[in-house]
């Protein structure tokens, strides 16, 4: 069971296309855009307040852009969320993902009207595309890493994440859990630690 | 009602600490700090893995400082864990809490461990101290906004927050809301807006 965002798909070319609409600020409003993205999801979801993973994009995109005095418009906004849809799938991934038996799936905080085109246009294989947009609460919760179980029908589920936060509450839930630490970040302090720490996605094949 | 860390008291003295210790890397490492802080309060929430704001606190500059190569003694951390036992008052907030009339209390993430001397400290006079500690989550959840009505026996409350998501998560759950906006942010996008934006706490006088 694999994350989607920054676990098979580089979100990089989100980063270089932010650079070429702001040139200068492309790095810092991207990594304002993803900390909002994610503090939103948490906040809404504490809230009781969800909405998709789409719209939480958008308005973490728009809070980005007010917050850095960027001017966003319309079309610069639908050319970033394509970015989306259209991500790279890390050099590893197909021939990782090839060795491995099946079932093979995702587990994603994206709403299916971006993860489904997304997997689509990638030509990535799977058993099973899973959206938390069915529970209407977003990673970590616990529900998450339950509706996996009772898509896939076992428990018997290994769980990789290069996001720390999201293999933790994968392990506190009950899986056994992978990270991919690509970026040589500290273990995030929890209360749980991975199974394994990984370089790269291709490592679990060991 | 208001909340406490970064409302009524200044942290400051907390990024000056660090920088003392650690020169020129005060300010990021205060920053990550208290980021790293909220994303585990919200993390641990979602976990349904709660534990008091004071261990969530040491966990996330037990982090930082690793994330940043700093090597953390444990006089260092019990120091800087001192320091919100003695943050100072804004300057506004005696004046202000003195021409309101009672009941006026402080609803916080913090535990008491950390809250209570804080305010016996800083000398405030309140009707209620009131802490998420009992509920064993963390705001924004719309139980932490119940128990300041349960706690106060009335639903006419007026919150004030310098923490927009906090100011929202009590808007969402249908208090009267003043947001203290100190350094000019956008509003977040969370689905609500704070009935007031103020520039200093003695606003809300007007």
């Amino acid at each position: 069971m694999f994350d989607a965002y920054g676990t098979l798909y580089d979100v990089y070319s989100v980063a270089a296309r932010c650079e070429s609409c702001w040139p200068g600020k492309g790095a810092q409003l991207s990594q304002l855009w993803r900390a909002k993205q994610l503090e939103y999801t948490w906040q809404r979801s504490l809230m009781q307040r969800y909405v998709p993973f789409s719209t939480v994009t958008r308005e973490a995109l728009a809070y980005s852009c007010e917050a850095l005095k960027l001017e966003l418009s319309v079309a610069q906004m639908e050319g970033l969320m394509g970015e989306y849809l259209n991500l790279a799938l890390y050099p590893d991934v197909t021939r990782t993902l090839a060795k491995l038996k099946p079932p093979k799936a995702i587990l994603s905080n994206g709403s299916p009207d971006m993860l489904l085109p997304l997997v689509k246009n990638s030509g990535l294989e799977l058993d099973a595309v899973i959206s938390v947009d069915a529970l209407k609460i977003f990673k970590p919760a616990p529900q998450v890493y339950q509706l996996a179980v009772d898509k896939l029908q076992t428990k018997n589920i290994g769980f990789v994440s290069s996001n720390c936060w999201d293999a933790l509450g994968a392990k506190s839930y009950g899986f056994e859990v992978y990270w991919i630490n690509r970026g040589n970040a500290p273990v995030d302090r929890l209360g749980f630690k991975p199974d394994r720490i990984l370089k790269s996605l291709d490592e679990i094949l060991q």
